[in-house]
């Protein structure tokens, strides 16, 4: 895929002259692809290739005369950099959102969109123009190198890591229709069809997914849907069983024409349009509900709460290596932020099981780390100097679980300067409050984000993200329902949710801290006169954190017993699968304070 | 009004017999009044005049053959004492609701209800049956001794209580209408009426309205609907001013009928549907959007913060009386919850401005204490003996502000025991820890309940109500649209606003602790490196914890520092202002831990 900014111009006359052709004053660019989710495969991005935006979150509008590109926060500087002014406006996507903007600059035009690559959640914001789906995306129609679609191997998640038949996944699921009185449900979330039928791919750079629809019937068959059916082995179908048939994807229209006079579920937020439009005009009944894969998948059962800690236990030998790399080399001079992350990545690779990075890390040295989302480049890579805050965050895919773990290292040599370990103290404290917290079932993501925030809110600081997110079972590190976020759904927490525990802070021009370890929500042990379940959480990942960013005196007596049970736990797990000079240098990260 | 249980039957019969004669197959029977607010005049209570259940929030359905009460968890034991089961089933109104119920009972029948004790939103639940309104409500015409509305004086809230101008806040309400594009407002919730007027009655008890309704056209100008106007003296009107019109409630069907054609706004939740309905009839174009009033109410002006200070300062004298009278007397016995409640009073009543008690006070020994909605009365007064744990929950009207205070005492002699003064203390660091905390402008009531549990929750206990709600200033006790509860909407929290903090542990058939302070929210000082508006809270009440059931070492050293620094401020303040031997009392109630 070739992102030179001098083609964006001809990109852009190209599909303009694609839309005057098709009779429409406009179009809607999404980043995102049939399946809705995070990541796309390259052939996917579209917005990237049309406007040169490589974010993970957009959306451009285009109409004969202006075009803008839609970003959020995260990403003000980057899209700056990445696309042309002349072409396009750029813009908040909630402070100033396409809709808006539409409505402002072509009130009642007629705007087409793609409906495989937008939910109906989304297009019915769009009121004050008048939309038309089209048969066939017109970007695709100009980009003739486009990549073909990933057609990777489809592997059985064997059942020593999935920990519960598909079979049973199914027919739990099929219940859930049968009690709604459904006939079927249609998954365009590839992580849900992955989960359903225990199968996984790689399709995706960090995702391992095949991209899959799948059709649940409420008799627990399911029909899959996906391009090169041929990519399913032998091995697979036999595991899958003969209820899961296999297709490609061009039968899926005739597939939902079979569902004339059907109720069907559909997750309005996670199913492109086409699908709900395609069974209304087949005369199907389409009810708005729920994924019903999404709150099982979230809740990890025995086997896959055990491949986490297993999965996290070896990272942790990964990460341990560069740590102890990183305190003896990083003040030396000499390394930069990819050299850095490229190690983290090269120990990961000797790490049994591992398949892929979780996600790209974000390397980040000095002022590079206050940038929240930073993706280091060649062309941004840093020197990595005597006296700097870095943060690294990272994660890995196994096939008992995916990690995910942010460290905030001082280079060294000596102590971090007052304020800075202020800073850092305050954010630890935080995500040890986080980390601690007992609370009532019942209780959800946007409750507790204020608990990990409250140190540093008596500073009269925060950070602009939110706390925390769920992980999945070597699946997506970003997976619903909950997250740790005050402008998340109200979706109450439950007993094998993995969730991130990420607080920090980020002073602009001069350094960012994160710290984050994950967390497995479980049942508290009962205490006298309780009279409702609670809940608390294992920490999952074993890591020391920098003592020379940490002061001391800030921290109560809980809060230092805390880190010292957590550093001597780290120590005992950890320790003995080192070799002998990580390990010593281990012993001395994970001393007492 | 006679709520003897044995007319309960009569009463009964003759209201289905009404509505046999109008041909529906069951009646609506809710709590509220036509202003549709928490507390209502005796003629407003039909609820309790046909059931016999008195609470505050509920909902009876009759049908010909059966008949429920829905009540919420608080009054569980109320409705059963209070009702009778051979006429009555008794349902949890959100676990039960009364629209599951009829769609159980009574699917398609044609349900009545009088449209002006109903809001919309309350309305649009009832699906499954054929609601039909009623022009006149069934239970007037059986009711016969019905005491009439209510007609006290109204009169103004002076400027140096009110601080704002009516003249300024309508220009203010106006503003939005008119940038909603809209004509006018129909204001149904009296506090908004008397905010807006700058008036005040006594038609009810505990809350100091006038129940009228108005109209707010888009030029500030308003058309004031209420019984008896001849109640408004000269005086009042002057004050409102010529844009002001004071009607009879007769004329609001041709006042509707006048807006024909035009956009007026309708505050679903607090408006009777007989307002959208009509004025639909009538040719308008009905606006759902919020009552332009709310959020300035809440938001106290300079004046009314001061005036809030003042009467906390006032009314703290007379809960030092009390509280060194509780002292020296609880433990010797003779007094009972009702004396020590008359007590209080009877020091309220010496306070300068003193109104009348902001809401029946809650006074309950050991075991009573544990009912967190603990009506007493003459049958369920209880001896206070020594060794007791002791709860009272109590506030005052005062035309410069609203008080709302609880206090959980030991009656001694010495102190609790260790069981008790955990809980306690678990319960003041929770108290504490929402005191103290600061947190960006953007945070909402539900965001920060959990600061205030987690103690609590550390010991796997919790307790079932909100944390806090708003207070109005000399208006509701109760006023939203903040809480600090995970159930409430969320609404940011803005500087002015008075939220009670209000955390309690009740363990049954033994005690109830709950300790409240009136906070104010005001901007909080910048500090180095803070880039957006943090907000605090001022705490307006003044009174002393009781150090019996405090555990000096379940406190961190700044808990223990706010501790002493609070009781501290209390002394210095209310100190001055008490007699010698109150004053020495509070002098040691107030030392430090």
């Amino acid at each position: 895929m070739d992102l030179a900014m001098p083609d964006a111009a001809a990109r852009l006359s190209a599909l303009r002259a694609v839309l005057a052709s098709a009779g429409v004053d406009g179009f809607l660019v999404p980043r995102s692809d049939e399946h809705l989710g995070e990541y796309v495969p390259p052939g996917g991005e579209r917005l990237a290739w049309l406007t040169g935006f490589t974010g993970s979150a957009g959306m451009a509008v285009i109409l004969a005369d202006r075009a803008a590109v839609f970003t959020d926060g995260r990403y003000t500087t980057q899209v700056q950099a990445e696309t042309d002014g002349s072409l396009y406006e750029r813009r908040h996507i909630t402070e100033e959102p396409p809709e808006a903007w539409l409505r402002e600059h072509a009130p009642g035009a007629r705007i087409a969109y793609d409906p495989w690559l937008q939910s109906e959640g989304t297009l019915k914001r769009f009121t004050g123009v008048q939309l038309v789906p089209l048969s066939a995306n017109p970007i695709d129609a100009i980009w003739t190198d486009r990549p073909a679609p990933p057609a990777t191997e489809v592997r059985v998640q064997l059942p020593e890591h999935a920990g519960m038949s598909s079979e049973a996944k199914r027919e739990a699921a099929a219940a859930q229709l049968r009690a709604a009185g459904e006939d079927a449900c249609l998954l365009a979330d590839a992580h849900s069809v992955a989960w359903l039928l225990n199968i996984r791919g790689r399709d995706l750079s960090h995702t391992p997914l095949a991209l899959a629809f799948a059709l649940l019937h409420a008799d627990g068959s399911v029909r899959m849907f996906l391009n090169a059916p041929e990519r399913v082995p032998a091995a697979t179908r036999a595991a899958m069983g003969n209820r899961v048939s296999v297709e490609p994807r061009e039968e899926i229209p005739a597939a939902l024409r079979q569902l004339k006079g059907r109720k069907v579920r559909i997750d309005a937020d996670s199913t492109p349009a086409w699908f709900a439009a395609t069974l209304r005009e087949d005369g199907a009944t389409v009810v708005a509900g729920e994924d019903p894969c999404r709150l099982p998948r979230a809740m990890k059962n025995e086997t896959e709460q055990q491949g986490a800690r297993n999965a996290h236990l070896r990272d942790a030998v990964a990460v341990a290596r560069f740590l102890s790399w990183f305190a003896a080399e990083a003040h030396r001079g000499g390394q930069t932020e990819m050299s850095a992350a490229a190690r983290l990545l090269s120990f990961r690779r000797e790490v049994e099981g591992f398949v892929a990075e979780s996600f790209p890390a974000i390397s980040g040295a000095a002022e590079n780390g206050a940038i929240v989302h930073y993706r280091v480049t060649p062309e941004t890579d840093r020197a990595i100097a005597a006296g700097e805050c870095y943060l690294i965050d990272s994660g890995a895919q196994y096939p008992d679980g995916t990690t995910d773990i942010t460290r905030t290292l001082w280079t060294g040599p000596g102590a971090a300067p007052a304020g800075l370990r202020q800073r850092y103290t305050a954010v630890l404290r935080g995500h040890i409050a986080l980390s601690t917290v007992r609370f009532p079932e019942g209780v959800a993501g946007p409750h507790l984000d204020a608990i990990a925030r409250r140190p540093l809110w008596g500073f009269g600081l925060d950070y602009d993200h939110g706390t925390g997110h769920g992980v999945g079972s070597f699946l997506s590190v970003h997976e619903g329902p909950v997250s740790f976020s005050r402008a998340a759904k109200v979706v109450p927490i439950r007993t094998g949710m993995i969730l991130s525990n990420e607080p920090g802070y980020y002073l602009p021009g001069q350094y960012g801290i994160r710290i984050e370890n994950l967390l497995l929500t479980r049942s508290a042990e009962p205490q006298p006169d309780q009279v409702r379940p609670f809940l608390e959480f294992e920490t999952l990942t074993l890591a020391p954190y920098d003592r020379a960013l940490i002061e001391p005196a800030m921290l109560s007596p809980e809060e230092r017993r805390w880190v010292d049970a957590y550093q001597a736990r780290v120590l005992a797990e950890v320790g003995p699968l080192l070799d002998a000079p990580t390990g010593a240098w281990l012993a001395e990260a994970c001393a007492p304070l």
